[in-house]
């Protein structure tokens, strides 16, 4: 069964699991990368229950290891596992999404049930409606840009307040292929996700510089900090 | 050349082009349907510049006739080419996106230099949030509920007018896959379109009775709806 991870390099993963790996005995472990994350594929060398069980249990190791980064297993989806802990938890979510363009609220929506726990999402792409939608202040977008730290958190806290929800995630980043500068160059995302806690925000610098692709690693790295969010710090 | 149509069924859009398709000499025709559109696609018995010629005859003839349905040739999408219309007017877009969910802001947002008109989008999955997020009045839900023409009418104008964009498309509808009723089975979506000029609504009763492809036709209708607007009537 692979095993689906997000918000790291497959070396990086690999380098991660080194020691983990090389003491599985008949098990081998195999890396495929995708823009949305790397998936672990694990096989045995013996057959039937017995290779099985092997497989199992080395699949249980890694999970342990590297549990900030692995959410599940098959073909789940974040959304489909974000769903679920909402749905148990009976809260609610909003999105405010700048780069990523409705992706994530779209693929929040793919579930079916998820009207649910999804109350809605404001897809802020100017200045203007960050600041009238979301409750930006004019004075950091000023001070710090429209793809900052400042930004997201205040995106999240904003949409998380305007729905009246109990969970507001926010996304802000440079697609491109244009409007990179040497300092915010493409690829820069800020994601931030505001709790009934505390906001969380957390920089990102993702290796997709096409549009469609960075979108989707966008959209998957704020999903997985939600993930983390509901999981540990709620 | 492949020409792209939306909006007809296969069966339906055969019988419009009958007569025409009948009187074509040399040019075979195909069609190629898919949820979001049937593809025409068109051959010559003969080869060469002269085989060429008769199918680029054909298609303009075609394209004349299903005007209203034909959005463009090859691998153009819909957002591409309401994305050029719009750039061309210097005109700007808002949404306002119930059972679609963010697919057609997402959609739109797919395009490079759409930040230029896309100003942004709401997806307003509660009764609540279409309310305080759109403006549509309580009554408009009570009397004909969320998936009615009158509330498609109120998201689109309240969408326009709350990002002071040219124009405001909405959709709400029944994805499935439950929540469907006799009056109101799953499938039914109405769209809306504001413009400077006018507001239009549509209802439309989309074949796929699964969650994403209800998803994918229903953005797809409501491009087109936004194609047909500024084409015909801005």
């Amino acid at each position: 069964p692979p095993i689906r991870t997000t918000g790291i390099f497959e070396s990086a993963l690999a380098a991660r699991l080194e020691p983990l790996v090389s003491s599985l005995k008949d098990v081998q472990v195999a890396y495929l990368p995708a823009y949305t994350g790397v998936d672990i594929r694990l096989r045995s060398t013996s057959t039937g229950d017995k290779g099985r069980k092997m497989i199992e249990s080395a699949a249980c190791k890694i999970e342990t290891l590297v549990d900030d980064l692995a959410y599940g297993r098959n073909d789940v989806t974040l959304e489909e596992v974000v769903g679920r802990l909402l749905t148990e938890r009976q809260e609610t979510l909003a999105l405010a999404e700048s780069c990523s363009g409705g992706l994530t609220a779209s693929r929040v929506t793919d579930i079916p049930g998820s009207s649910a726990y999804m109350l809605g999402a404001v897809v802020a792409y100017s200045n203007e409606a960050k600041i009238t939608q979301l409750g930006v202040k004019p004075e950091t977008l000023k001070a710090h840009g429209a793809v900052s730290e400042a930004a997201a958190r205040e995106m999240a806290e904003g949409v998380k307040s305007v729905f009246g929800a109990h969970w507001g995630v926010a996304t802000t980043g440079i697609s491109g292929p244009t409007g990179g500068t040497p300092e915010k160059p493409v690829g820069l995302v800020y994601l931030a996700v505001a709790s009934p806690r505390r906001t969380v925000a957390k920089e990102a610098r993702l290796v997709p510089h096409r549009r469609l692709p960075h979108k989707a690693a966008t959209a998957q790295a704020a999903l997985n900090l939600l993930r983390l969010e509901i999981m540990h710090h709620a």
